[in-house]
């Protein structure tokens, strides 16, 4: 029997700073918050912070990114063993969207609150994260309206509408209880499907 | 024929305050905005500010009143002359609050996003204003369910899917011209009254 194997300390230097700066930027915002409050909210001196991000907009952008990055897997593991029609497809997509926003909904609100922060590189690195998570959205409203599932009258407002409703659950959703984020989202799920249904 | 009659002194440099919190809080988040900052956009020294608010959470708790007061007053005001019916009243309730939301995105984004830097009894009193906006959107659902117009598992958590997809308008709409709102509103209105129609 071996013991547990120890995170390398790179890693675990790199996720203690990524907690530290949500922590921060979720109590202060981007702006409020300096690289030496994500310093001590890591146990690690400024100098040390350096090494790993040579500024606090790197921080973000990570953020960002892992945050995205987790949003689209969650959605293409819910789409991918759904039965092959759009009201399956909505609301298992509806489903995972609102859970991830609900569970996460520090780090949904930074990376959604604090996009004018980012670089403009990066900020465009984001948005192609931000309109692949909106297109699968469409994708499915499309289908289903070709499929006569759905009618609706502009899928790009659809998508937004839907989107919006599972986005703000992040602003004011605070019991971590996994339970009510998992009923919450089917309920929301139920009601994104009979807003486009035909 | 008179000349127009100015503002007196105090209700301008009351209003220049608030459009240079708005601006500053907008920029670079409530804490990451200094009395300094506000004093710069507003023209006016730090002591001149000081004159009329001495702190500067006591700027956000005007704002947010003010903010709060008005999307209360438009929405009394749109559904006032409506034809006492469900959909009718659900109709003009999203309209109003998605055309606030979206012509009034800076404000929107700031009593919304800011509302944990209030003082407890600034909050407590936010808090009220927002029940009301939010008990006015459930009285009407639940007309329209015991009318039989509409059938809502939940009222509450419809309101929260309605309200919040008509709040997160303020987080991406940037299109001030006047059409483009209305005509959002009214879509999104629609996509309200299929939610939850019976």
């Amino acid at each position: 029997m071996s013991a547990a194997i120890p995170a390398p300390p790179a890693r675990a230097a790199r996720d203690r700073l990524l907690d530290a700066a949500r922590t921060s930027f979720a109590d202060k915002g981007f702006h409020g918050t300096t690289t030496r409050d994500i310093a001590a909210a890591a146990g690690m001196s400024p100098a040390a912070v350096y090494v790993h991000h040579r500024t606090k907009e790197s921080l973000l952008h990570e953020l960002s990114l892992e945050g995205h990055r987790a949003t689209m897997a969650s959605l293409d593991a819910a789409v991918h063993d759904c039965p092959d029609d759009a009201v399956a497809l909505l609301h298992a997509w509806v489903t995972a969207f609102v859970t991830g926003h609900a569970l996460g909904h520090t780090t949904a609100r930074i990376v959604n609150y604090e996009l004018e922060a980012l670089t403009p590189e990066h900020r465009v690195e984001v948005e192609l994260w931000r309109s692949r998570i909106q297109d699968s959205l469409i994708d499915i409203l499309e289908r289903g309206c070709h499929a006569g599932e759905f009618a609706v009258g502009d899928t790009h407002v659809a998508a937004s509408a839907i989107a919006g409703m599972g986005v703000d659950v992040a602003r004011w959703f605070r019991d971590d209880a996994g339970t009510a984020a998992t009923d919450l989202a089917r309920e929301f799920a139920d009601l994104a499907v009979r807003m486009v249904r035909a």
